[in-house]
């Protein structure tokens, strides 16, 4: 199936940075960084069971905020990245 | 169509916040504010079209970064919020 995760790390000390990048190192192992806070992906449903495993297992469940939006594979949408960054994924998908 | 929206500021100065206060305000006029940086909804694409020249016309088009994904309506998706937080749209949709 496709996923689209997005996490919003609450970020006020050190600690917090860290944890970001943890969660992050996570996540890049399952699915695509689109950018920041958003990833994208084809995963397995078994698969995404252990990505959701290991984000918990690093985020701060109450502060924290991890969306993940699950849609069947060959779900056709279009990407509108309206800022000036490139779209890193142009090339992946 | 349905989309899903999700916002990046780049907050490190006071002025920063206010602009990110600014764009919440936009879209929320549009579409659900799901949580932080995520933001859903049903718009026509007439309306959409006018929420990107607000939200462009707020934005630090360089710095700051707004994806918008956008698909068909009646698109089925699961939507799973994996922390603790409520799911602000469960009364929405």
């Amino acid at each position: 199936m496709r996923v689209i995760l997005v996490y919003d790390i609450a970020v006020s000390e050190p600690a917090d940075q860290s944890r970001l990048n943890r969660v992050r190192k996570v996540v890049r192992k399952y699915i695509n960084h689109v950018q920041k806070s958003v990833f994208e992906g084809d995963i397995s449903p078994s698969k995404l069971e252990r990505l959701e495993h290991e984000v918990l297992s690093v985020v701060d469940r109450d502060r924290d905020f991890v969306i993940i939006y699950v849609f069947e594979s060959g779900t056709s949408y279009e990407r509108r990245i309206i800022t000036n960054s490139d779209d890193p994924t142009k090339n992946v998908i």
